[in-house]
């Protein structure tokens, strides 16, 4: 039933030692700023589009990659924050333990953001938005919040030059503030139930941080409920962790395992806290979503009432729930391989890379004519494309950086596809030739139907070795029950 | 020339004195808890869809509205609170000068959102996200951008329980963190033009506040871009103003002025600022929008340089730009009257709201259905409609509070028009039985084609009457100047 309690994942929990991550940060950073030359043990020349491109990919230029990434196997974390800086995911802010999210790892957070914000307003809650400066007192009033939370809070003590009254916590969550504005709202049971949301930053000051798994202010959207019965907030808890879950499996390729928190891992102020957590390529859990009941813990430390149909005065019911930029974390460390990202097609913001292959200036126009118009029937048919048709970068460059990007199929047009009206494409999922097929057809109904069939293949072959992955690592038993609850 | 200077704009940017309004904001903030009788010169009679709803309509419930909202020609600023409290726009945060967005004030945020998000990426920008706390020592790097702002920041001082060596700026603005990080991500010309986008929330502890037009924390977003010319940068500077005017024009009906400030207006280290000025009901200018052209004042401070083509090392070209939640204050003063908000149709949550009127409990069940019917085909073709089939309130209180929330288009549907097969269709803009027209067929196309011309028609008719309003007030030389920028 509902009271699903897999104890068995606390020990899943324990955050990865990011101890010795962050005595290594600043060389990595570094890293990316010194180019470094090593030779790489390039698999290019096999993937090459067609012989006549071989000289050229086989050039000297290829084989001195500007980039490095520690293989995973090695070194995890390192692995990790090499994929990140690499392909300007993030990089780190001038303050300790913030990030900068760049715009590739932004628009995986857009990515996210679209799919959410949808299930969201269908399941009836509306967006809206909360200040960020909350009086110190209100996360005082229950008592478990302020435990939990005072240890990580940015306090604003100065404001317009002067000392203030009373101090302000930058919101490490909000359902204080949330709470103290429900009371307002609500009155009778005819204003219940009451469903919002809101995208947000939030603070909280970590003393170990990892780019997106743990930053002193990170993204996150809030959802915060007021139901008239205590079924319906347990309905409502269930239902988002419930399409946490769907979003995982569905969107980020991700076999999460849902369940409920023990109590000591139980949200400051909530009486249950279900969690997905997912199994990342080093083995350790990540907790990738949480859905809260709240009981009327928070209802009675702010008098959020109402006026149930007898006339009788009652505390509102409450839910909260959240996902954060950590989730880009999660994605990164369940797909990513050696060679860098690997995007789920329905989250990555290039889905489709084109690289035209020119040897001889009198080849090149009627390459990047022909890449163009399959650009176009892509783009059209509502594919997420980029033509990287640079004059400065070799196609083995480009092969190779788009592979570390995580772009899920790439597009090769050489000339002499250009007169077989064909291409040769590539998935990043398969390395080598097995997962290059030579001489699809440029015919636009062919081409859309061909490259759409495989990014559903790729988004469904990154779950199943992802599932794969997380059964060969947990018993089995412990998937039965989750499965059922699932 | 792209060197206008208004100069007469000047006097229009004294803000309203909103001293007044702070002291009274605590009463108008009760109003709005305690509902207060009063009877209104209720039109509804003359507004009823049909004959056989008159008695509905006219019956007492009607007239003792809960809601009152103060003339605007009596009291401008009573009139703005009380349309926000009462249209369920926004309300005031438990810190001094903090507002909540509610979820009907959001979601023109988010309509805004939308338009706005589009036209940046079509033009090249890419969304990220720079961290909220700022060393103080940065906004210390460029001296007028520290006496600009340093007598408005909220100031971080207590992190995780300790006093902090450096104490934290809240972002105001993020041209220092910005140009931090960009001093790092950009090398050679190859790397320019930078061009980034990011949503957010920015604080200034401002003294006196209003809500959406000046609040201690606000959503906006800003742009920040780096070019290797002055002429890119200044080029940009006006891309970005022109894309603010024609959204002003084209999604708010609100006819704006374009121009540039004044060097004393001019934004804290910017060398030129273009700005919008819309004029509010009350005859006093918002300003709406703002483009900068920062030319290097900050790539000097933050030494951000790249190698140009010849090998030179050169400080780069900059501008940034911001709309911020302010912009929905302009959309409330300049369509709305005495009946409450006006929203124009490109930015209204909801365009068009159902009423169905029954008064015979035989009659529901048809009238439901028909306007079920006319739901679904109004959404299907992506029309954004509510239907109000509540049964706690009279026809003639739907109409009242949905005219009071500014929807363009109410639908009424009766007994009698579901027996014709046509619904009775009431313009917003237009009052009483002008702006009502009976018999208009239900048949989908033909519905679908009249709903959509009307909210044209609608949309069109906010500007006009804006332009002609500004016209009045204004010398039309100025807008002479100013139309031929534009």
């Amino acid at each position: 039933m509902l009271s699903l309690r897999l104890t068995s994942f606390t020990h899943l929990l324990s955050p990865p030692s990011s101890a010795a991550i962050a005595r290594r940060s600043p060389l990595i950073l570094r890293r990316r700023h010194h180019i470094r030359q090593r030779p790489l043990a390039a698999s290019f020349s096999a993937q090459s589009a067609t012989a006549e491109t071989q000289d050229r990919v086989n050039n000297s230029k290829n084989r001195v990659p500007e980039r490095v990434i520690t293989p995973r196997s090695q070194d995890f974390n390192a692995w990790y924050l090499d994929v990140i800086a690499n392909a300007e995911l993030a990089d780190y802010g001038p303050v300790r333990g913030t990030m900068v999210i760049r715009p590739y790892g932004y628009a995986i957070w857009e990515a996210i953001q679209e799919y959410l914000n949808v299930k969201f307003k269908e399941t009836g809650h509306s967006n809206m938005y909360f200040p960020q400066f909350i009086p110190y007192s209100f996360i005082e009033k229950e008592a478990s919040h302020v435990e939990g939370f005072s240890p990580e809070l940015a306090v604003v003590t100065i404001g317009g030059g002067k000392e203030l009254e009373e101090k302000l916590v930058v919101r490490p969550t909000s359902e204080t503030i949330v709470n103290h504005m429900f009371t307002q709202w609500i009155h009778s049971y005819r204003d219940l139930p009451l469903m919002i949301n809101q995208w947000a930053n939030v603070t909280r000051w970590e003393m170990r941080t990892k780019p997106f798994v743990r930053t002193l202010e990170f993204l996150w959207q809030e959802g915060h409920t007021a139901h008239a019965t205590p079924e319906e907030a347990e309905n409502e808890a269930i239902q988002m962790i419930d399409i946490y879950t769907r979003f995982a499996y569905e969107q980020a390729a991700i076999p999460v395992i849902t369940g409920r928190k023990s109590k000591v891992e139980t949200f400051a102020g909530a009486c249950k806290t279900y969690t997905i957590e997912a199994m990342m390529g080093d083995k350790k859990a990540l907790q990738a979503g949480t859905s809260h009941n709240l009981g009327q813990n928070f209802a009675r430390a702010f008098g959020t009432q109402f006026t149930d149909e007898n006339g009788v005065r009652e505390h509102v019911w409450q839910t909260s729930w959240a996902i954060s930029t950590r989730f880009v974390g999660g994605i990164i460390m369940t797909h990513g391989d050696d060679a860098g990202l690997m995007l789920p097609p329905k989250l990555a913001p290039i889905q489709v890379v084109i690289v035209p292959i020119w040897k001889k200036d009198d080849e090149k126009a009627a390459v990047l004519n022909a890449a163009l118009t399959v650009k176009d029937v892509l783009q059209k048919s509502g594919i997420k494309v980029k033509l990287d048709d640079s004059d400065q970068r070799t196609p083995g460059w480009k092969f190779n950086f788009w592979e570390m990007k995580g772009v899920p199929l790439r597009i090769e047009i050489g000339p002499r596809d250009v007169a077989s009206g064909s291409v040769v494409i590539s998935r990043r999922d398969i390395p080598g030739k097995q997962g290059k097929v030579f001489g699809i057809s440029m015919e636009p109904s062919n081409l859309e139907a061909y490259v759409k069939d495989k990014l559903d293949e790729i988004q469904s072959s990154l779950l199943e070795r992802a599932i794969a992955f997380r059964d060969r690592f947990f018993p089995s038993m412990l998937f039965l029950v989750c499965d059922s609850y699932i």
